[in-house]
């Protein structure tokens, strides 16, 4: 077996035995997924996945990253290629670099796919790549592998995909109208229109416009797009928005300045500041918004997009080269803050990728401000060491109540329950340190293992 | 029992055993408390404390900030009352979330008191509030619950409170001049009369003229009201001074840009750059004067303060939302090392809302100049987690003797003795791992216990 | 006995049985040293150390430092003398202030010394500074206390000194004639000809253009300059280049622009901007000429050289008063990744003083870029927590792979099998965990046992 029962759980006995069972309590609750990256038309369509290559290597650059950095290049693993031409070759590849996963949470998400979904009980290697892609290929030919029938066995509840406002969300509709029992949502994500950054900016706003109706040309008419867009994703199930912006930095400009700056925006005079300032001023406005339809805000900022540039240029976004940078909330959230931070109405999940920020901004603002609520570990930190270090340093500060459960956050659709589980284990380990410490009664670490799961992820994004 | 004997040990059973071994020998050593914030007047009249939600909930931040973050609004807690109205009413909405305290240090201090105060030993809930409200407002009416009472029952050896230069220190006086043997006294905090942005900062500088019979009108007289202002709070058993500065910045100007500063300060012409240099010039004169008076200086940098507009507006100062900031120690602080650095008379100790700074910045600082000492987790990081960060992260470069043992820093009388064994058994508990992991002898682990609890914090506040 | 044979493995003892057991498995493997600060003068002319004070006290600044802090002053302890006065008063002191450094490496790095080497096993103290004084100043005299000797005795394989362009390497070659078996090889530091703040860099740059015959006077000839000195270095078996940059700023100037700074530099008028873009550039440079060559670079960023100005104006350099500051690599790195970020043929060692960068930046930009690889926690952060902690925060996104296994990094030669000997146990522990809480396979953990000690570093640094 590549997987053991207790993996995850502390060495110490008395702390192992009680992780073991609050996990027992929580292991088969339904996955509640409100943030992520798969797609609609899977299961709008429900074909089978293509093949393994096409499945686990060329989607997830947490995996591409990874080879690209010890040698192997992209062009060898068909990133980027619509159909791959030798998907068993790229299998191959992977395989044989498996061991550069070690200690990585990426492979304790593949063993997880490999055994409990594949039934392979054998460690990945070179040697035994062509079992593996045999295995794998066959039962993806299989019904029981096609889209909707994985996510009822994965015992998902409720799954969000993240989503553009030009996005026609024909597949969610035909999920609607399908009479299928899976609850597949979308997410408001406006960045190709709110972020003047964003490659092909202008056109999009054009193309919002037209979609909507509205005059685009003034600010007023944008915003009256935007609100249509917003209502047309609640028509849909949508309960949240997402913000990627490059700092969390907010604005509060009054009507005439806000006017003027979006003017200067969409006539693509704008210098970089006043491109800041608007993303600024763009969370406040989509801030005003959620206080008006209940839309939960997301806001991820401090990612520098696209890192490397020859690998842009070659293989367009979100090709593995976003890297982190420190990020200031402070100051930053404080215009926002000062305008909305006290409305009851309102809620605002904060994520960060500069760990430095949970003790000392992040917990504090979510230990005061009724608005905001801390969403968990995101994206390089969503790992069994990034989990507990967000449990180590924001709950003492912040609680477990200003929390809002786990986002899988992926586009690795067989990864689901494999990373819910990394979590739930994970929390019940810090759980039950507490509890054999005498900092929490056994009795309520029963009761936090389940709002952690269940409870505080419906409650914030209001599912 | 809500407390168990070995909270806060390790799981490990050998850790756990020398844990318990080191903290039995330091458990019943007297309180030394050199910085806080209770009240001198509390000791001089000794007047029963008025009710339990008077005492726990309205002067506790820590408190009401959690509940005001879960919604529980500032007027039904009665926050900023001098009398309330219906302080059962209060209590019972405090007991009813107490939930949300789980995995907090307040959770830990409130326990303790409620059961080593008050031999209340079922956890605090919606359901039982009645009968903590009436077993705690039974005992206060006692006379052994009056201030003096409890400072004797809590062991303390010493307790330093903070205070304006402008204040009278009437209690204090009156306390010395009582005959009674318990040792209060008071702490010099000029942040009113140094800080420019401080509200009310130029009649509090009058003021500081009027009540010294100096100049303030010119800058020597204002160093020497300064002067004079220390003198009168060293008569009364002062040791130290206290500087909240929004930063660590410190200036060394020549005597003819300094007066000339002074003069725009006190004219209200002064931009923020030039408040942010008078407040860093101020750090060094205030460093120069304790060279020659012995007060030891401590800096708290890096607080946002009243983040919260709103609520500043309606309820004024430390309600609550103060947020802390990135903070930079190694240039900020070089103007006055360069001066005075190397002084062996000289005692700075330096505090941090920036976790980030103790391995980067303040323990390498710590570990070098004759002058610096660190001072204990502050705050946010005043827990179990973030004290044992802090050993992690500054004991290896700064050593442990480069640090002054604990401060409770708190409003809440009564959490004292809490937060002190917190701190006992926090220390013990990484000292027990040290042994454990033989990296220190035993008999050293006992001995700086004994230090880290009452040795250190004595020489440095020179207590 | 002083030291343990489980020291430093965790306390639970199924990890320790772990640890223990992979340990055994790599103690006795030959110490590859790729980076430090020892002299090759020392085993070209092979002669004894002088004595215990000039051996253990006065080259190591992590000694002096801390008892700096505590008031000994650098006179005392004769700092900075080419021959000490008296070398037993030193020691004394040394002994007498013994206890500071409790919970520090240093202290682990002393006692492995005193013990294994001089078999003292009695904790040093005021009151056996004498019987260690003669004990070890009577073993220094013997033949097998000489630098060669102990060479081989602590299984070096290989040693690395740091070295300026200008120095005439003559030990090296001396060293390569000599017919010894045991390898010591150069580093090419060009700190004292491309940081324009270096004390005297316009009288190096001139002497390295008489070393080389090159015209130093345009930019050409300087490169060329630098060009041979490599060159040279490279022929007496230097692998690697090493950057000490206040920054990790980099740039790529056209080539009439770099011309430009650089006749802006050497006229000695360029400002503090233009003298950091002359260093960013020739990180660059450098980069170039090592995708040439195969030259490894190292970059070490971030430390504030001479903090403590007194304490420089009288002892010079390299005085024990460097402090950290925050550093920023995600744009910094950026014009020299978008030059050559993606060649297979450049391998960079990226460093670093600011912990916070481990998840944030480090970690995330190596387990991209295929010409990254991670440095070992240095300095500061060379110590058990810190080692625990480079491995918790950057594993997870870089994996193990992409780091390069220790460097001791000192100037105290009789340290390096201790630091060595921490260093696998401390990567032993962490391996140990992963194994007991089924996160790697017992084979997988010896395997990297064994990369961690000695497979990774030769492969980075091309040994």
């Amino acid at each position: 077996m590549v997987l053991h029962e207790d993996r995850l759980f502390p060495a110490e006995s008395a702390v192992r035995c009680i992780a073991r069972s609050l996990y027992a309590s929580v292991r088969d609750l339904p996955i509640v997924s409100p943030h992520g990256h798969t797609q609609a038309a899977w299961f709008a369509r429900n074909e089978p996945f293509p093949n393994p290559a096409m499945l686990f290597v060329q989607p997830d650059h947490y995996v591409y990253r990874m080879l690209y950095s010890q040698g192997v290049s992209m062009e060898e693993l068909e990133i980027g290629q619509a159909e791959m031409k030798n998907p068993r070759a790229v299998w191959r590849l992977f395989a044989k670099h498996y061991f550069l996963f070690r200690g990585t949470p990426t492979r304790m998400w593949l063993d997880y796919a490999f055994q409990e979904l594949f039934g392979l009980e054998e460690r990945l290697s070179e040697r035994n790549a062509d079992v593996y892609y045999d295995r794998i290929a066959e039962m993806l030919a299989t019904d029981g592998f096609r889209p909707r029938a994985l996510y009822e066995r994965f015992g998902l509840e409720v799954l969000a995909t993240t989503d553009s406002p030009l996005d026609s969300l024909e597949h969610h509709a035909a999920l609607r109208e399908s009479g299928w029992r899976g609850r597949i949502v979308p997410t408001f994500r406006p960045d190709p229109v709110v972020d003047p950054e964003f490659v092909g900016f202008a056109e999009r706003v054009r193309a919002l416009g037209e979609q909507t109706g509205e005059d685009v040309g003034n600010w007023a008419g944008y915003l009256a797009a935007l609100r249509q867009a917003r209502a047309r994703f609640r028509r849909l199930g949508c309960t949240a928005t997402d913000h990627g912006h490059p700092t969390a930095q907010t604005a509060d400009l009054s009507e005439a300045e806000a006017a003027r700056l979006y003017a200067a925006i969409v006539s693509g005079q704008a210098d970089a500041a006043e491109q800041e300032l608007f993303r600024a001023q763009m969370l406040t406005e989509m801030a005003k918004m959620s206080l008006e339809d209940g839309l939960v805000m997301q806001i991820h900022p401090g990612s520098v997009r696209n890192h490397n540039r020859q690998v842009f240029e070659r293989f367009g976004r979100d090709a593995g080269a976003d890297i982190p940078r420190a990020t200031n909330y402070v100051d930053a959230l404080r215009p926002l803050l000062d305008r909305m931070g006290n409305e009851p109405g309102l809620t605002i999940i904060l994520f960060t990728l500069d760990e430095s920020t949970y003790s000392r901004e992040l917990a504090p603002l979510a230990g005061h401000y009724p608005c905001l609520r801390l969403g968990p570990p995101w994206w390089f930190h969503d790992s069994p060491e990034g989990m507990m270090r967000f449990r180590e340093q924001a709950t003492e500060t912040a609680g477990f109540y200003n929390t809002v459960g786990f986002n899988d956050d992926t586009r690795a659709f067989l990864s689901i329950p494999a990373r819910h589980d990394v979590a739930r284990r994970v929390d019940c380990s810090f759980l039950a340190r507490l509890v054999v410490e005498h900092r929490l009664d056994e009795d309520e670490a029963f009761e936090l293992a389940r709002e952690l799961t269940n409870g505080l992820v419906k409650k914030a994004y209001r599912l």
